[in-house]
């Protein structure tokens, strides 16, 4: 089969054997998304060897359990023991021995077929296209920030940065009734939201001292610093992207103004896709440029452009 | 009056005017302990010009409400203005317009007199002593923790430091039936928690990704580079401690384990009164020596030697 091959920060088209792991459910990708982690696995921030890619939508081609052919499917991306301490006490997406989609030691999506174990697996509604159905893991990762961290009505909630995750955060953030703004600085991010009703603020307008919780998803040291301004006394800062590297922090101030710090990643599948279904939230527009997987290095490149969105691979 | 003075990171003895506040409480203080924050101000940590200290008992000499007059009391800390935003929203001890007894432009209780608004006096009872009534604030402090965190009988947690305030924290913790351990760097701390059957963990001891809560009272890189491998996946990390200057954090765990970090600062005094009132703790073995206020000088040095706990004034 034809895939996107990733080795010592280098990317290639290659034909590799079709994936074959007992247990597991082969799935033929119809449709896959590229995101941040991806860019980054391909810089050499983080070591992975492999076939990229954790966001798609595709359709069951075998499975040891029969009546799943045939079912299109999205994936949770985290493969799991089921028996370690973090499993046992109701935290697989922190399982001790998981692999990762296409992140850690484990092919991803962005080729003709990958594998995923049954449990890992939902189906799509019929009503959803594939084109939101490729949105759930994100739109899931977005959902995780209300699953850690009680969102109210009354709240002021700030975001800064609306890029492929920060505009689902956004329009998730958006039904909860609370008052949120986002600072976002690409014309087209902007347009989105405001497309959405969804208010914007700019980085000069952000009040200090005022925000309940403030979702940082840039992933730089200015928004973590604007975040950090913004925050009122006992507010919430939610880290919802990757930091490279060490950032330096002068702590007292948190502890002064009794800050809470929440890290987020991986969300739940199941509201994720019930949302879509109810078309409570709309991802199409998101949707930069679709390629052939045999135009995936290209993808690649534009997707890594700045303000660039979501940039999808066909096969 | 006699009093302690601090200017220009230097201490000094001084007669002073007895302290006249329109509407506030004139105290005559009784016994005043030395913190990790007063010997933090006479370094320079902070800029504070006046008399130190916010740790007392005292009885009250004069008052706008007459039927204060002879009562022992201790006094919260924050004198808040009750109007703006933080106050109006239930967060007083953030006061946007706080002073803070012997912290930040009030002068504090190392001196025979203080002075403190009615509202901010709590009655002592009469069974508490003079020598456990002095510890109300930072047992206060110490109760903050269980304010903000849930700290389940469940819970696996890791207390990093038993200095001043760990051995209060510890003591609180120990009676949520938590399955507590401290590592406790010297041979006094250690006794002290053991004799009240507090159990010790060394450092090379504390199991990595295995701990729900931790708490951090050290203020040191080392005590928080510990917290962070020790806690597991959705774990909190309590920062119960002031941290000088920058330290540089590799953010990238934080959000990969997805782990919660709470500043903790004031607490309530009420509980902790309550507390010391039915001897659920015990501070009084803390007590490292007493001085008289004469040789607040010589008190503070004692203070400031590592492993040292409780040095007390006596006016």
């Amino acid at each position: 089969m034809q895939s996107l091959w990733l080795e010592n920060q280098s990317l290639s088209l290659r034909d590799t054997p079709r994936p074959n792991k007992p247990g597991e459910a082969l799935i033929r990708v119809r449709l896959a998304g590229i995101c941040g982690t991806d860019l980054e696995l391909a810089r050499g921030y983080y070591p992975f060897t492999g076939v990229p890619g954790h966001e798609f939508v595709g359709e069951v081609i075998e499975s040891p359990d029969k009546s799943w052919i045939g079912k299109r499917v999205v994936g949770e991306i985290n493969v799991v023991c089921g028996e370690c301490e973090q499993c046992r006490n109701g935290r697989p997406t922190h399982c001790e021995k998981r692999t990762v989609l296409g992140i850690v030691n484990r092919n991803g999506v962005h080729a003709e077929f990958t594998t995923l174990p049954l449990e890992n697996l939902h189906l799509v509604p019929d009503s959803v296209p594939d084109e939101a159905a490729v949105f759930t893991e994100p739109l899931a990762a977005a959902l995780e920030i209300q699953e850690q961290v009680h969102i109210r009505p009354t709240d002021r909630v700030l975001l800064i940065g609306a890029g492929r995750l920060g505009q689902l955060v956004a329009q998730s953030l958006a039904l909860t009734g609370c008052d949120l703004r986002v600072a976002a600085r690409h014309p087209l991010q902007q347009k989105l939201l405001t497309d959405r009703g969804i208010r914007l603020i700019t980085e000069d307008e952000v009040q200090p001292r005022r925000w309940d919780v403030v979702v940082e998803a840039t992933g730089s040291p200015s928004g973590f610093d604007l975040a950090r301004r913004a925050l009122r006394p006992r507010g919430t800062l939610v880290l919802k992207s990757t930091y490279r590297g060490g950032m330096t922090v002068n702590w007292s101030p948190f502890v002064v103004d009794e800050i809470t710090i929440v890290g987020s990643r991986c969300g739940p599948f199941a509201p994720a896709l019930q949302m879509l279904e109810k078309k409570e939230v709309d991802p199409a527009a998101l949707i930069a440029k679709r390629f052939p997987l045999s135009a995936a290095l290209e993808a690649y490149e534009t997707a890594k452009q700045p303000g660039t969105l979501k940039v999808l691979l066909e096969m």
